[in-house]
């Protein structure tokens, strides 16, 4: 039987703030796909580099691609291990000490290992996995890659081995003694939105935006 | 004279995308003054990790804090240098062809020497850094940390040696003779924003929204 959870390492175990932690599956996948883009650590002479990049997840496994000369492909190639995050920012939270401001968020770390994918068929299935990552069903409503293209394009594919979700989601909260000075104190809800789709300078004018479009648009507008 | 520009290195020039890089230091504060979160790479048995962390910038400085049992404040104390990202998704631009699928997007990339604080005024001044950061001006509008708050608090200086912002901010482009296909092509703008300021639980009914925050509210709603 397939595990719910990752297991819990000591790579992956949350030390600080342990109660905001999950390592259930289902909850780091969900904060992945509600994430356009995560940050990548790399190694490069012995220093560790950061790197944002869009990607895509199914299953078990995530999607990056990138062109053959890129940097940062060819550094997880060769390390074949990465670490990389997502997060989304909630709320900022106010209070009336200084020392207790903070933040409603949900963040994914995720461990895995990585391979690069070779026959035209893996490169394929990575990469739609990615278009429909960014903008579910999209996929079939594209022109899919020629051999050029295909030909042109990195893809890697990594295997989660182990991961974890931290998860915060309380309201601000002072020191007791603090609750009686005069300060403002309260929560400030930040959410990440799409305005309505454009359609191109090429489209002709009598074009309707399909529903996969708008589809995506109600669920972040 | 202090120079407008950050100096082009081989750690901090672009290779790919070169089109899209500023390495003017106003373009690279904007970009991290727009931000709530970034990324720090650092590194742990020599294994390349990536955490997200509130920040403040001042001049050409960035502040960072954590509790002095934090594994990120405290390796990059070790390495003594830090690189780290701010990104800032404005837009995802889908072509008639799956190859061309983009976005746009405001990205910095920071290379900077880490310093402890140590002394209260020093503590202080990034702490105030960070808060006013957070919200500017709000330093002046909470009860600033006693000396057991200072004392539990670690506060990090890097100051930035180089650094790169990468903007790309064009309409989605598809070879020409793919124009002509009947897939739908445009822009989906985003927008990260903050909806209206909820006061705490504990809040007296008649107080007010203050300025600070309905102005920081204003530039982001």
């Amino acid at each position: 039987m397939i595990s719910m959870k990752f297991e819990k390492t000591p790579i992956n175990t949350l030390k600080r703030g342990a109660k905001k932690a999950s390592y259930d599956k289902e909850v780091v996948y969900g904060i992945l796909d509600a994430t356009e883009i995560c940050h990548i650590a790399f190694t490069h002479n012995g220093k560790a580099f950061v790197q944002p990049i869009n990607f895509g997840r199914f299953e078990n496994k995530i999607y990056l691609h990138g062109a053959y000369s890129n940097r940062m492909t060819s550094k997880l190639i060769a390390t074949k291990e990465v670490c990389l995050n997502v997060t989304i920012l909630d709320a900022m939270k106010l209070t009336r000490s200084a020392f207790h401001h903070s933040v409603n968020y949900r963040s994914a770390v995720v461990f895995g290992r990585v391979k690069e994918l070779i026959s035209d068929e893996d490169k394929l299935h990575g990469l739609k996995c990615i278009i429909n990552h960014f903008v579910p069903n999209r996929w079939e409503h594209c022109r899919p890659p020629n051999q050029g293209e295909l030909k042109a394009t990195r893809v890697l594919e990594i295997s989660i081995e182990t991961a974890s979700a931290k998860i915060a989601d309380t309201p601000p909260s002072d020191n007791k003694a603090d609750l009686e000075l005069d300060y403002w104190a309260g929560t400030i809800p930040v959410k990440t939105i799409c305005e309505y789709p454009k359609p191109d300078m090429h489209m002709k004018k009598d074009v309707k935006i399909p529903k996969h479009i708008l589809d995506f648009y109600a669920n972040k507008k």
